[in-house]
């Protein structure tokens, strides 16, 4: 007999009844905000095409590397949970994938994705059993089934979603087509893009020397002359803020930067694009690009977001097999002191420039970041990022930085997702875990309540907002 | 007048009235659960022969690093405390190494080691007052006449603890036959050993040259080639298996694998058992010992356990004049991401393998060791260590790897003690700081009630009677 | 209309109400001891000349980098706030300067100067309506105008905040004038200095050379010379004696320290006197000179601080244009376990030395600092430490150390500020915050509350005390 599911209301506050009245009274004055989702991985063609997603797995599973990677940790196999590999698709049955998932659903128990999972199952599919191995039948029909309606096709999930602006994150030589076609169409969501440059910045990229040749016929400059090679990125830039990016991200190994002379970078340069250069040059090349990118915001106003520090791709085997983003990317240790530092001198004390800066190592909050984003005008801290983007990760954050950068040096919230469907739920999550901090503070009479709800909107949506010129 | 000693039904749990009822009704599912100690360093001779413990001192103080070197940071001499010298044993009086113990006994206030204690002293002696100076003459008479009954030789209590299973450590050169003894006697209590080849796996161990040779006297096999080397550690680990053994350990000053061929191999072996190599090789070697052991343990069975990164004999006096093991063992800061991926991409995608990591750095619970552990379908993590095995440790480890690795790529509670007569006291911790976990989980509607119910009794018993393979 | 400004008794304590009834029973026997500061930065010529304060800027703004650092981050012209720069005093009007603060009060929700200064405000001040920019002239007028009187000059401050001893930090080649004009006054408050060497000591410090030649005239020794430069230590250590000092204080950038023979003393002197040496050699006599310290120590029984890991001055533009200290010192990751090894081999073993180690690396709390003070006789842990001086972060910290260096291997509270307003806050922040950790392990059974009344007024009073030699 299968179990009740229903999301309890105080889910994610304080037991302690009175920050948890607290909290929950804070909740209830931004629960109802916009989404303000300002970086993220959902694809743009779901919004431009509007063509309804096929089943439970494609919508919910296969996407989602939180879910397969900790079902691959306990040895169930990718091909049989429906995960694409370089092949190609996989020729696993849908229901058969749903089906091995449902029966390892325990598997998620205390994490993040157990709570983003239940809260769309019961808010966006009204189902009100659990999910295990006897309903996962169930679950497959009723997902399945509600997808082929008008009211679960991606715009109408985006509109009632409540979300007010949403940015993908497009390469330079990506076709903006699909956010070309969402401005053209009678539809009034907001999509818009980031530019996300690292296909062409980074060296040892595996695809960089081509990514290179595409970059000067999509932009018709010289890209192996290093003024060509600016005036691409410079060009480039332009198109993605004509179809409304505000913002720049670069997920770089490490969060190095450097601020070399013309002379320098264009030796570099040309040591680079030749392919015949050490790691040291390549590292060295990133750096200095995060200033260049740094310059061209001080001129057309792009906000620029640095996520650091994901060994990407550890295990040999998967890459070769199934490609990037599949759940084997493993946090690093990250230095930021003397890593940001020549950027820093350049341009840190020039309150024209937004630079956010993510962790994946925890360490930097309370010894590194929350002191620079202290100090310097140019630089806010974005918000708990990927393995934290959790509720212990998220308060964390909130216990290591505030004391030192307050509230107003961060930014707001970021889904960071691909699970279209969880945005509500990761949003959720937030404003919860949020307003539960903010409760302890006001519970031990270190903010009065009145303060904390102006905090909690501006936690939920104004900084986000402000923070990504939205 | 002494201070009465009980042990609140509640203690450890928190202090939340919604938490702590949770927390004890999920702490009485489980607090009757037999013992499972995969791990550990208790004396298999105390079973073999059975020898009832002298007295107070020698079964409580004397062989626990955890009070001893509390004692000595407060300027208490060794000496005076009984502690064993190079010399041999002190000639202190038992009861006034105990005296001197019981009038620093406030120095343990919020250390586990007070938890542990009054657990000993009330529920193994049925104490009920509390130690301290004036009590000190009544302790060390109640323990020390109790000890000479037949209810407190070392089986004895080994059954009353409901222990269903024990591993001890021992070296490829310590002698099985405590073991054997253990099992052609009539006693039914499950002693087992866990292979630690340390001293013959590390070339900077000051004993390594003549480990080797005794390594080839008792396993007959030519330790000084390299095949020959490798076949004494498989003969070797199944005669560790014959007594029982599930498991092997390596206790290497970092976590650094490798993955050489086998010319490199060799090449590397030569050089190290001239005594001619430097400290990169030495570190190289142990790294693809790691490697090594793993293949074996595809064959044979056993687990890998790796305790990395305590930076042993830190006080170089102190190890000059009483030896290893005297509390002057410190942690250091460990890499794992890069320095496991050699072995994990020769092995980490095979479900067959079973490695258990630990980490003395806490930092690498979510940033690296819970990624990680989320991921590979070999890698395992081993619970809260050593320093950190108390109960804020504890609750941090949960904290920081539940919600990236779930709680079934952890294998349960280590005691990993010397101190026989704390091992249900450590285990009730454990129980009691899971169990709290938990309820907060359940108290903010993140978990239901059966579901924490059975991940109760996983972490208390199941998961690391399924992860040792008992 | 404004909101009314008034301290909750209970604010700092948990709010679960059994703890925080364990907390305030606590708190209430320990509020009104005296407060021991025994390692600050004010300034002793307030006491020498009890010259009144100026205003609320010149009091409790332009001093303390805490508040201006974070303004600056927000874009708040650092001129504007009163900071003087290299140029000399800034030329805007105070009352300017505060309202322009007052505009920005909202920044520091959640920080401690917030919890600071409203401290200062209601009960130095008595003012009961909140700082806005509604009330800032209200502010402004009120606290100028108390600083006018004879209750507000320093001394009778300084009386009032019940400061049973206070120590300033002096470099060698600052007069210790003041303190022998408070000692031959008429007013019995104890003002001492600490010993901090760091410009004679730190080859690498932009004034070394000239503060070289001013230590030979200010002790008369040869400071080119190896002896000569000891010698000078010892007897402007001596001076700093004379007028009470305790303790000397290093910041150093690293806790490297060395352990060389004379004859490469002399040889790495005579290099660094120079100026022609590397970062390494400047590390290395940096290093030896801890060791040094550590030996006079011995001799003349001062207390050795140790105070790593800051990256000063981070920002160049700001250094150059406004000088050290105002805000751009970040914390770095800091080695404890090998760095400190060579002084604690050779003195960690003697109880007659004490070693004192702050940290700006929380990291170091568990795994490096709590060990280390857990078994060396030397060393003990400073309190949680700038970034970290705050609700947060003193929490952490207890919790962090407890378990392994219990609360005897520390130091009591030091309020490490030049904002002298602010002392009694910030003692009353930390007495808050040990309370409320001492109320959980009783409320939890982890110890008795008469335990805890005694722990409480050890680490409120009698730590500081003892450590420091007061």
């Amino acid at each position: 007999m299968a179990k009740p599911l229903s999301l309890d209301p105080n889910r994610l506050f304080p037991s302690d009844l009175i920050q948890r009245s607290i909290a929950r009274e804070l909740y209830e004055g931004v629960a109802a905000l916009p989404i303000i989702s300002p970086h993220g991985h959902t694809d743009p063609r779901w919004f431009a095409d509007n063509t309804p997603f096929a089943d439970a797995t494609e919508l919910l599973l296969a996407p989602d590397h939180y879910l397969f990677r900790m079902l691959y940790s306990q040895g169930v196999s990718l091909e049989k949970l429906g995960v694409p590999s370089r092949n190609g698709a996989t020729t696993t049955d849908p229901r058969e994938a749903w089906r091995l998932f449902s029966e390892h659903y325990h598997l998620f128990r205390g994490t993040p994705s157990r709570i983003w999972l239940d809260h769309v199952f019961a808010n966006v599919f009204d189902i009100d059993i659990r999910l295990d191995e006897t309903t996962a039948d169930h679950y497959f029909d009723v997902i399945t089934g509600a997808l082929a309606g008008e009211n679960f096709k991606p715009r109408a999930l985006f509109d009632r979603f409540n979300i007010e602006a949403l940015a993908t994150t497009e390469g330079p030589n990506d076709s903006l087509d699909p956010h070309k076609k969402i401005a053209a169409s009678d539809w009034n969501g907001r999509v818009i893009s980031a530019y996300r440059p690292d296909p062409v910045v980074d060296p040892e990229h595996e695809d960089f020397q081509n990514a290179l040749d595409q970059f000067a016929k999509i932009t018709g400059e010289d890209t192996r002359q290093w003024r060509g090679y600016l005036n691409a990125h410079r060009r480039r830039r332009a198109d993605f803020i004509a179809i409304g990016a505000t913002s720049s991200d670069h997920g770089h190994p490490t969060a190095q930067t450097a601020d070399l002379s013309d002379r320098e970078c264009e030796a570099l340069f040309n040591k680079v694009i030749t392919g015949d250069f050490d790691t040291g040059e390549a590292e060295l090349f990133r750096a200095q690009m995060l200033t260049e990118m740094a310059k061209m915001s001080l001129d057309d106003g792009l906000v620029l977001q640095i996520h650091p520090g994901s060994f990407r791709n550890h295990n040999d085997w998967l890459f070769k097999t199934y490609g990037r983003d599949k759940g084997a990317d493993i946090p690093m240790r990250t230095d930021y002191v003397g890593a940001l530092q020549p950027l820093l001198n350049r341009f840190g004390n020039d309150s024209a420039l937004s630079i956010i800066v993510f962790t994946l190592d925890e360490t930097s909050y309370s010894r590194e970041l929350a002191p620079l984003a202290g100090h310097y005008p140019a630089l806010k801290l974005g918000p708990a990022w990927w393995f934290h983007d959790s509720p212990e990760g998220m308060r964390r954050f909130r216990e290591q930085t505030t004391e030192s950068a307050g509230f107003y040096n961060t930014v707001g919230f970021n889904d960071d997702t691909r699970a279209f469907a969880s945005i509500p739920a990761r949003h959720d999550v937030s404003r919860r875990v949020d307003c539960s901090f903010l409760a302890r503070l006001v519970a031990e009479h270190r903010l009065e309540i009145e303060e904390a709800h102006e905090v909690a909107a501006d936690l939920a949506y104004r900084l986000a907002k402000r923070a990504y010129k939205l």
